[in-house]
């Protein structure tokens, strides 16, 4: 679990109350009408911009990849995957099909090894497979942008409405107030939903998919290499060395004079 | 047809009805003097900008393309293609002369096919079609665009314009309200009108524009090959490979072990 | 001449003058001071922003060139020049002193031919004609598109003066209105400046930068074939290969049966 | 230390408290209410786009580096690679290990040649050590710049929060004034904190970063070049060579007529 | 002398002291708050962006070329240089110590043959020298702009605080108009630091760049061909071929029938 991601978006929602409640009540910022106008207008015109498929999967995908974590670091990976080829020479492909791993992307590659497939068939399935996830992080990272960058217009396309009617009834300026304050709540949804949910969001998911091609693609080349029986201590030392400079980290080795 | 930006575009204007009404009549935020400024202003703007045969050709294929779903997905077309080129094989081009399809494009370079034009005519003709197409779609796009990005614009000289007449007739302040309210309304138009209905057409149109190139291509290749007489499982296969992979579904062959 | 920047223009000066007009007396909306700031100001920021030259150069060039047309597309220029190689065929260079053009560029270049320069000459001069002219109108656009970006800054200039003049009189409170209503105006003429005339035209000069390019090249192309006597035939072939897809319109020739 | 850091940054809070004295109180200006929306929103939407390793990393980071100097510049650098490298001649690696420098990363260098290291393995984890720094620094950027980026965003949020509370207990007008003044402070805040704290420390950061990359190349270069006994003046002239010119300053050479 | 940027400037002025004067006197307008908050505000801040030296050498600089002209065209400096290889040929050398000209890197150039260094000497001294200098105007380039960027934050920074104060001390509405009015004044001078002087300087100085690495990159293989003792007509033919086609104006040979 992303605990960065769930931490900030509660302690955004406490800051926002903790300011409301300092001042009054928090029924006061209570507006069917804005929560109307910033979640109706922005999904319908996310609607207009993306097709159905690309939503359906896009936003849940988005929501599961912005609050849950790799279960494994990249350099994590590299160890799992010489774990598993250590299995993979002493015991063969057969030895595999008892090995858990958290990961699912990692166990359909090792499903494929204890299956006997060969190397063209595991690099074309697990390639596509990550192609294809990778597509569609992509899609989710841009609808949560788009929300985000319509719910302030639709925030004051609210706000516009609200002060018409609020100008239209001047007859008793006792009452200018209390429509203002309505007229504004759809401005100030829009600016939340926007900066603390959903640009933070689309940001968060666009730095998860580097991420994620990294390892995916770390293990598509760990698999492949188990699959040709390398050992242990080449697959280690190899995955290593394709391993951008900053996932390093624990792998650099102790100075040893010469 | 394309429900999604059709019940996008509906539910947007539900949304924005429901938000006038509960606050009282929606005869308030009627106003000839807003829908002068905004569509007189923004189209008389991007008759400045684009020639007039562009303008004539982008707005309604804009339209239509924005509303209008292709009928064939790239799936799709590649069965399409393989049962034509199975028909060719079996019955030679005569044979194609009763095929029908609901693809025009494809229809076109069928008949060209059924009527013995040789390879380098074909694929010409197919090519300057096609880039022709998507040149005019691109332009529908840019004008779309154009259109959203000056409309909040014209809402401001509308609102301004407004504002200039109330505060100089500002004798009487119980007046005042009721011309605050017209003069909002041009921004409130504006508002509307970019970022539910132009802007997030440009954006669909700029998706669409990316498909069709595929699609037209895919058809340009297989139409040349069936013209070559390739078989039909050559055919599938060549056009499936030239695929991205997220158009790629249901293609994925299943697991054989090796 | 290009009718539609002077109906796009005509137009949307006629809808912001009905927008005054629906709302009282037109005078309302005359002020020397709005008039003073947008056009003062903004003329004296480019004239900061570019060299004298450039200046009087690029705004005259620019507005000729918004206002007026290619007097030939780029397929009527393929024809023309088809037409001239015919002349220069049957009686020589001489035959080309009595050719007339409404294209000034193309009867600079048939000049050439008739007084006999060698093609070295011809294709330097004509070069260096083409880039001078493309040069100048890219200034022209820039300028144009530099006013539109300050006009409105210095609305706002305008109005914040006259906003500190109102406040800082406010002793009599039935004043303020007026006062409240010239001051927007020097925003409205800046964002008319803007909106209206700089920016549209900015636009559409770049648009004719790109056509002015194609025009000129191919009667560069076109008279250097003429100079060598190719035949018209190898002419029309040659220049419309050259063309981009868009522009070959009546081009397509009908499809010949193989 | 980077005296123009600290002075631009205490410059810029007296002048703003300058402004706030010259008008009244200081106490006016202090409001919890502002500092929670404005530091708990930027930290708290910050956290959602940011893991936590690159937010702990990255903010103290950036904040040391934006205070302090490089202790020397290119130039002395390549004086102090030739001093070292005078040493290593005369003395062998032994003599190295009595050398003292103030730059940590150069002193690294120093002591994996004293220390007898091979060229591959010093090379390896020098650059390791200056690909990992520019990473963190170049996430401490931007880290700064999307809280400069999103603190006027909270700003208006906390504004909009008070506007509304205000506009809804505005029985009493008088109260108006103190609600409005603390209601505008949090947009005060965010801008204040965006144009004077995080935006430009993010711009000194982004030239630091270039600044950085260049010496530890230098040093990383003349380490190497030490480790290979090369004589000091090649080693001095070599490095000279690598500078981009505006470092080179003082390298001058006087010319010598031929 | 640029007579523009001052024409400019002062124009700029005039414009904006007149829009003062027609509405009342002109010592409304003069705020040390706003004066102090703008100047102090954006000095600041880019005090923080940029380390000294380059603030140091970039304002002056930047303010001087702004300023002035370069004294000779591309085309003067053409004949110019012309005229030296003139010289050059027919008294050597030791002819150039008594040339005089008006460009100083002409003249250090000049004297750098005079002096009878080699080629090489003179080549990489002048390069240096070009680039540094380029070097410093884009960084004065840039730090103008970036005091334009800043300038209108610094406004809303001030005309907030001043707001602040205003409303607080709410108790006297009749002081409310100059109070206000005083808040403004921060706004106003920020727009016109950003708009009349900055931006266009910095606009101005992007411009003047391009001209001055044209001119000095013409000067220094004017001077390399003199040091070789070319002839002054090779020299002027070279020269004007490597010129862009818009700085050659006047070189236009004449059309000769062949």
């Amino acid at each position: 679990m992303d605990i960065m991601t769930s931490v900030g978006l509660v302690a955004g929602i406490i800051v926002v109350a903790t300011m409301m409640l300092l001042g009054g009540d928090l029924h006061l910022f209570v507006s069917e009408h804005a929560i109307i106008i910033i979640f109706g207008g922005s999904i319908d015109a996310t609607m207009i911009r993306f097709p159905l498929g690309v939503m359906l999967h896009g936003l849940p995908l988005g929501a599961k990849f912005a609050f849950s974590m790799s279960r494994l670091s990249a350099r994590d990976l590299v160890d799992e995957l010489a774990r598993i080829a250590e299995i993979a020479r002493k015991q063969g492909p057969v030895g595999l099909e008892k090995v858990e791993t958290d990961e699912p992307f990692l166990a359909k590659g090792i499903r494929y090894i204890a299956d006997g497939y060969d190397m063209e068939f595991i690099r074309d399935n697990l390639e596509r497979d990550r192609d294809n996830f990778l597509c569609h992080l992509d899609e989710g990272q841009k609808i949560y942008r788009a929300i985000g960058d319509c719910a302030p217009a639709f925030g004051m396309i609210g706000t516009l409405i609200g002060m018409v009617q609020m100008f239209a009834n001047m007859t008793d300026p006792s009452k200018l107030g209390p429509f203002m304050a309505t007229a504004l709540l759809a401005t100030l949804y829009g600016a939340v939903v926007a900066n603390i949910l959903t640009l933070p969001i689309a940001d968060k998911l666009h730095l998860k998919l580097a991420d994620e091609e990294i390892n995916r693609t770390l293990i598509i080349d760990g698999i492949l290499m188990i699959r040709e029986s390398k050992s242990p201590t080449l697959v280690r030392e190899m995955l290593i060395a394709y391993l951008p400079e900053k996932h390093r980290g624990e792998a650099e080795p102790e100075p040893v004079p010469a």
